[in-house]
């Protein structure tokens, strides 16, 4: 692993990914100075109360003085206005990353706003929890996750290699992709089941027939699983759907098309083809568990903890 | 919780469903006899490697011979079939019952098969894994879920008692329901979000703009939890889809409308009424970790199980 070093760090924005950066920084001493800047006084407040960094500001601005590297860890809506705030008081030869879920709007949101003088090198890493905030943050959310930069073509190889070898010293995997592609697979493998998730759970919601009591009681056949996607922080999702519609709309298409074409398999009582739908499926789990990105246990390896909560008995 | 013992309990099926239930009729002293019947022999060779009972067959009307309780743990499709083959082997005031995720077809297949000096009561522990097969199972599977049994109104109630006992010595919370309320409740619960898991894995999978390898390596953003439940056994889930038909594309119905309306939402990027949604929707995931079925930690409790198999460092 390249060995990796910034004098000053500043994180801009201090929730579930800004504060685990705090945290891996912190472990893997991968800076000199964490500066943490968010625009909420009382978060700010928590992440110095968790000794998350070595300067708090609620100034984006006075954050970024002196940094070489500066990550933008906001809802991908607000990157515009952080790199408005930013632009005049970044270092020269500073390396500015982000790590929003989209990557074409945030390109075009930042990149009018960055000086000549600085590396620009937009970035997403795969990784999350359900949870937001300071306090959800962990030092090994991105350890075997990957991590995409999605740098425009004129973008200086060396500070990309080096912001590779920082995320690398975080525990992530690199990968390099061009940003529209990015946003075309992250609406498939993470826009549309969240989506989905929070569909799902607003039709039981609505449900005249059935009450909330019973899908929460009969959760565990299944329903639970979607809860946890459509428990997300809303600013987050609200931001994405807005930021990257095209792919989304272009996502959701073609799912309701298939969904479609199943209501039809179950309406004709097709058994055959309904076999072979849920079959085909199977073999992608096999390969998420053997490319290291799920869990190889039943049930998300939940049952034990499941017991120690819910159980009525050990 | 009642004292509850059977002379000899037979399992008609052996998969999960029925395996778990050997394993904590055992654990439990809940029978004096355990007899296994399946209708493969590599099936019940495997059941008899395992140990999990105390005679094997391959002869369901052999099984159920003396038997006082009797559960059959096939394929809904099946079950007619099961009824028919034992019907004439069970013995007087044998009580016996099934574990189908459809209630309504299961009563139509089985009802009239059974003879009038047995108690026939339907059930539904609401329990599982993605994992079939006798291997599959483990005694510790009904712990803390429901159990819902569907009763006809003439059924002895001393029987239902009975039967109620022993799915509450075997861990469970045991529910009592009309068997088409349970079918509409499980189609919202159960049903729908196993066929919207199989169906985005469907469509992910035929994508030409997107690979393979990249829906499975940036599938830790929220597509690895559809592939759970799409990777549930084929079999079961096609009689499902033919068992419970008219409550699925009820349901299907409404779920549909609801993502057209959340398309237009992000087509005509309102912004508002998506956050609205998002935030919604949050309740009820707290909702079901307070009524203790689901886990109280992010991600499933599953990221220190994925990074001791997936991740690169410790």
């Amino acid at each position: 692993m390249a060995q990796v070093h910034f004098e000053k760090i500043a994180l801009i924005g201090i929730g579930l990914i800004g504060s685990s950066l705090a945290r891996v920084i912190r472990r893997e001493g991968l800076a000199g100075h964490i500066a943490i800047a968010t625009r909420s006084a009382e978060t700010l407040k928590r992440a110095e109360e968790l000794g998350l960094g070595d300067s708090y500001t609620t100034d984006n601005a006075e954050a970024v003085k002196g940094a070489d590297l500066v990550i933008v860890s906001v809802p991908v809506g607000s990157s515009g206005l952080v790199a408005q705030e930013i632009a005049g008081s970044l270092k020269d030869g500073a390396i500015v990353s982000d790590v929003g879920s989209t990557k074409a709007s945030v390109i075009a949101q930042m990149q009018p706003e960055m000086p000549a003088n600085v590396h620009f090198i937009p970035g997403h890493p795969i990784a999350g929890t359900e949870y937001s905030g300071p306090d959800a943050g962990f030092a090994e959310l991105f350890t075997g996750r990957w991590c995409i930069l999605t740098p425009l073509p004129e973008t200086n190889e060396q500070a990309i290699a080096k912001l590779a070898a920082f995320w690398e010293a975080c525990g992530s995997r690199v990968d390099r992709m061009d940003p529209q592609h990015h946003d075309l697979v992250l609406a498939i493998v993470s826009h549309l089941p969240h989506l989905i998730a929070y569909n799902i759970v607003g039709t039981a919601n609505d449900l005249e027939q059935v009450t909330k009591s019973e899908v929460i009681k009969y959760s565990a056949s299944g329903f639970r699983d979607f809860t946890r996607l459509a428990s997300s922080d809303p600013t987050m999702w609200r931001d994405v759907c807005l930021n990257n519609k095209d792919a989304i709309l272009e996502m959701l298409g073609r799912f309701s098309e298939d969904l479609a074409s199943l209501q039809r398999l179950i309406r004709w009582g097709d058994g055959d083809a309904l076999f072979d739908l849920f079959t085909r499926t199977r073999a992608v789990r096999r390969g998420i568990i053997e490319a290291g990105q799920e869990v190889d246990a039943p049930d998300f390896g939940r049952q034990s903890a499941t017991l120690s909560k819910g159980g009525e008995r050990p």
